[in-house]
């Protein structure tokens, strides 16, 4: 039977991988790597660092990610036709990739089950072709910001929620760590007595930190974060956003 | 100055250690080693193996953790004061057993950012020692259990709160991941239409995991969780409830 291992590679630092993940990177013959277009370059350079690095005797496959309709009528039903492309490439991949015994694996950013797709796919995937899936839990991008920021995620027996810029426009449900934010989503949140704690190129030699009173440093993030993509092209950042004490 | 780390080991499994901890683990030469009391002995044996396989030339400190109320009358009042009774502890330790220019580390379950307060108290005692130190984020129980069931945490797009069992039993805020649930909590729950994903000793040999759909399952969860702590006299258990699409 085929086997597919969706393994966390943490999120910028290659010093990230767990011994687990190193073991399993050995173990597998073809890697696939899904290309996201030319601002994600730097990401694909650093998941081929790691292969050069730990990958035994083993092949890249490249593929290009479907195309994605990013400002879309109904966003719920563009994710979904998205999906279902991405299941037909992926299952084409591993069918014409992967002999029937074969090993492959997907290299995930941070924690495969944080915002991340790969694992819905394959299982997708799996119900298609005979397929032995499994997952290597990584360090996300989440853990690395409240890592460098020296802070728990949450208050003392409080809750934290996860969620998107997206969903942040429409409510702010207590403390928040963002994900997935292209819009400083903050922006509408100046009035209110926050502290923001946020990071860009986690764990990655561009590292930016930034914290303090939302009202005051919101604005820095801003334009701290607009001259960043400017110059390198693209951005990741992610950040907790919560009541002060 | 001295120096102290605070590192993530992963949540059972040994071979979680990120490349990162392992090398902060070579270069401390003193471990603190906090007991929590006979139930937690089998973590402090975990973690005494991970010393003796990639400690170098170090030394191990225990001391017993203060005792803490486990049923106050005032929940905020009894966790303020265990507090202010461990940084004293701690602050000791440090100043009695590292040296003015040493390395000292704290081992922390999972990753430090989640319900830990090793980061908090470390925070204090800097500012009564001089002292510099830096956190290395793990792999949480909570990704583990996602990626033992091979899930995301969140469904696309959507928010996912963390919590903790005594958060939840006040209300159920949408998809939630659970921790430090002495209670089964989920319990009060049965009437929705929700699915659970439960696992105990994530990443260790005794590994138990059980999920689908919350009515029928959590009575087994409940039954399997009571013979489990009957019989190793301690469990660590945790979550995700989320609503069936
Ligand atoms: C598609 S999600 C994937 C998250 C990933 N699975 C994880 O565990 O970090 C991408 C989002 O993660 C965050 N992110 C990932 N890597 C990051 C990094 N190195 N620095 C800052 N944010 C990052 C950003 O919010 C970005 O929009
Ligand atoms: C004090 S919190 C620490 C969490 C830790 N920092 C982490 O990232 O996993 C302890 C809670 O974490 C969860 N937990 C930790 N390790 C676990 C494991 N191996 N299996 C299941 N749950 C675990 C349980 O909910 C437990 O009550």
């Amino acid at each position: 039977m085929r086997k597919i291992s969706v393994i966390g590679i943490g999120a910028g630092d290659p010093d990230q991988l767990t011994v687990q993940a190193i073991r399993e990177i050995e173990r597998a013959r073809v890697f696939f790597v899904l290309d996201k277009g030319e601002a994600k370059r730097d990401l694909v350079a650093l998941r081929e660092g790691i292969l050069a690095k730990y990958g035994r005797d083993h092949r890249v496959v490249h593929a290009q990610d479907p195309p994605r309709d990013r400002q879309p009528e109904d966003y719920r039903a563009a994710v979904a036709e998205w999906h279902r492309l991405r299941v037909t490439l992926y299952a084409r991949l591993i069918r014409d990739e992967l002999p029937d015994d074969g090993h492959g694996a997907f290299l995930v950013w941070g924690d495969p089950a944080l915002y991340d797709s790969t694992i819905t796919l394959v299982e997708a995937v799996s119900r298609e072709l005979d397929l032995d899936y499994s997952v290597i839990p990584g360090v996300s991008s989440v853990s690395t910001l409240a890592a460098r920021h020296r802070i728990p995620l949450n208050r003392i027996g409080e809750p934290v929620q996860f969620t998107t810029g997206r969903r942040l426009a429409e409510d702010r449900p207590g403390d928040a760590v963002v994900l997935l934010d292209a819009n400083c989503t903050f922006q509408r949140y100046y009035g209110e007595d926050l502290e923001i704690f946020w990071g860009a190129y986690l764990g990655t030699p561009d590292e930016i930190l930034l914290s303090g009173p939302l009202a005051e440093i919101g604005p820095e993030i801003e334009r701290r974060r607009a001259e960043a993509r400017a110059e390198k092209g693209w951005i990741m950042d992610t950040y907790l956003l919560r009541s002060r004490p």
